[in-house]
This record gives structure tokens, C-alpha cells and sequence, in this order.
């Protein structure tokens, strides 16, 4: 039985949720687009993998942000011997713009190459993870400038979870939950000219809940 | 390299939380603590082992939730060939009292035995994930019985989190977000007498996200 790693990078470009794969230039599946990864090295654990796998394609210095997700161990999900698959979710922030090989290619999520195998049930695994975690963690500091206008934080949202997201509710609830917290700072005023917009960042760089029962939390 | 699954199981029992473990009788660690689990078979996906493997120990119709947590992939966790566990979490309703093995006990998790291998971690990793989900979704409806008075309720989620829960403030915030249904009916008066208290259902037997940011949800 072989033990793979693949990751799931995703990044905002150009307001689309995009992820990276790289093309299959040799059988099975040429031509394919595929998750970053491969086989469970015999002295790293997985994590260690991910990141190590990850280096080959990309500079994980940008990475801001590794979870596992699931496991995907149908015994047929590839031909050849068993290989189970541990996924995983990463996540780099907007304005980074790494340099890739020449294999490797971003993809918007809503309009994916032919994918390898069930990478493409990978993707949408992953993309649903981090939809889930948008509605109750702070996890978007991790696709998000250090420094945003509440209408760039929205296409944010807006392009990861799929759907129109309203700017002031927005605001509201993440700056009532102490998610975000506004600089002092002003964006310079766009083509269209208007008032200039207050600039915002996350109020931490490290995932938590910040919508869990206040009822439950630990008496302090 | 092999795969293997366990799964911490999780009942109430008498104001405990209560992990399901089983004795080895032989090397290597005999005399310790085990998850129930074992090698992955090679026609099951994990789920499917997870379930196959729970019922050598437990009837499995009496588990209420069963989900995937992390992979344990440390070269060195297990002596022997290099074995990866693929983890799980595994609830029980209050009332059930399933018939178990001779080799197998319930032991609350304030006050284990010396468990195998790293058993212990998995446990603690299992337990952290039930008391986080307890705070943003609908969980313990997979621990309680099918009607419930809050005191009981109370007692259920303190047993769980680990430490104090007030009655009101969680009555509250679970009628707020419609994670609780009054019956109507109430329980008999216990032996000190009093007014009879509300009994209370869960008003879904699925998991979901209770208190996700509305402003994330899809239009309808």
C-alpha cells in the first residue's frame, strides 16, 4: 500500500479563487492537470511532506496558511498499486505573486482544466473546506493583503465562497467579532475618484474561531 | 508501509465523558489501553473500515456521529513496519448501553489508563475537536438522549467541554439559533420535588454549521 500527499494551494487572482496544478506530461492520464505532491517520503511525517512536496513547485515562504483534510482511500481512486491520498488545504495571500515552473499553472476553481484522477474531487473538497471555515474563523487573513479596503475584502469573500457577500454587513460582523481592525490608514482614491477608503487588516495572523458560543468558552 | 484506523468513541456516563478502549493481552504493550481500529483492508475504503472495525467491538447502529480527524504519520509511532492511522471520532447517545467484548471498558477521559502507543494523543486530539465543535454546531445532538431537560443538557455539555456551563446563558443561545426544539411535554419531578422541568429535543439529527457569519449564506 503507497501513501501520496497532495495540496490544494489556492490564491485570489485577478477575482477569481484560483488553484495551482501542474500538467502530466507522461502516462497515466498525459495531459491531465494535477495537485502538487507525491509519494510519503520513509522519514518525514505528512505534514512534513506536504511542505517539502510543495517547495518543488512553489516557494512555500508564501504559504500562509496548511491544514489536512481528508483522506481519499477508495482501493481504485488510481491505477497501479493502492495508493491512498491525505490531502491537504494552503493558502497565499493576494498580492504574492510566486514564481512557478514551467509545468505549473493557476486555474480559476469555476473553470478547471481536465483534472488527474480524482483530483478534481480534491479541489472541490478543499474549496468547500474553506467556504465552511470563511462563515465562522478568521482563516481569510491567510488569502488577504496585509493591508485591504472593506470592497477588496469583499471580492475576497465574494470570489472564495462563490457568491455575493454585502460590503457593510461585512464589516459589521467582523469587526463586532474583533476579526478585523481598521489601520489609522486611507487608500488613495481609485480612477473613479470619492471619498478615499479606510484601509483594514486582520486583527490576527493565526487561525481560531471567533464566532464559538461566548457561553462555552473557558471561565478566565 | 500499512494503514490502520482507529476511532475514539464517545458516550456520557454517569457525568463522565467516557472513552471506549480495550485491554491488549499480548505484546508489545500488553496490559495497555488500544482504540479499537486495526488494518486497513483491501477492498474498504477507511469509512467503511472505521465501521467494519467498530462493530467487532460495539453494535455500530448505536453510533450517532462518526467523522474523519487527522492522520497519524510519525515513522516511529508504532514499533514494527511503519504504520499510519488514519484517525476518527465516534459518538453514542446518553441512554445507549451497548453490549461490549470482555477485553473492552468504558474509561473517562479525566482519568485514563495507560494507554498504547500514542492512543493518549489521539484521544486528547479527538476530545479538543468534539469540545470545539460543541461551540459551532449542532454536535451534541449525537450525545443526548432523544428528549432532555436543560439541566441534563447542561450537564451533558460540561461533561464534554470540561469545565462549568450556565443552564440559562446555553438554553438561550441554542433556542436562539433553532439548535433546540421544546416537546411541550416535561419531565416528571425528580425525588426533591419542585416544578416540573421542559423537556427539549435537538431539532436536527445531522451536523451542521449553527452559527455561521449569516451574512455568508447563499441567497436563497
Amino acid at each position: 500500500m503507497q501513501h501520496e500527499v497532495l495540496v490544494a494551494v489556492f490564491q485570489k487572482r485577478d477575482d477569481e479563487l484560483c488553484v495551482l496544478l501542474w500538467q502530466r506530461a507522461l502516462a497515466p492520464e498525459s495531459g491531465t492537470w494535477s495537485l502538487p505532491g507525491g509519494a510519503l517520503g520513509a522519514d518525514e511525517d505528512l505534514p512534513a511532506s506536504a511542505t517539502r512536496q510543495l517547495a518543488e513547485k512553489v516557494d512555500v515562504q508564501e504559504l500562509a496558511h496548511l491544514e489536512q483534510l481528508s483522506v481519499f482511500s477508495d482501493p481504485h481512486r488510481v491505477p497501479g498499486p493502492r495508493t491512498i491520498a491525505s490531502t491537504f488545504l494552503g493558502l497565499i495571500p493576494s498580492p504574492s505573486d510566486p514564481h512557478l515552473p514551467p509545468d505549473t499553472r493557476w486555474h480559476p476553481v469555476s473553470d478547471l482544466p481536465q483534472t488527474s484522477f480524482d483530483h478534481g474531487v480534491v479541489i472541490r473538497h478543499a474549496r468547500r473546506r474553506l467556504a465552511a471555515k470563511l462563515s465562522y474563523t478568521n482563516i481569510a487573513f491567510a488569502l488577504a493583503a496585509d493591508e485591504f479596503t472593506m470592497s477588496a475584502l469583499r471580492d475576497l469573500y465574494t470570489c472564495a465562497i462563490g457568491h455575493a457577500v454585502d460590503t457593510t454587513n461585512l464589516q459589521r460582523i467582523l469587526r463586532r467579532r474583533g476579526v478585523i481592525t481598521p489601520t489609522g490608514k486611507t487608500a488613495p482614491p481609485g480612477r473613479a475618484g470619492g471619498w478615499p477608503a479606510a484601509l483594514f487588516r486582520f486583527t490576527e495572523s493565526r487561525l481560531r474561531v471567533t464566532d464559538e458560543f461566548a457561553v462555552l468558552r473557558p471561565p478566565v
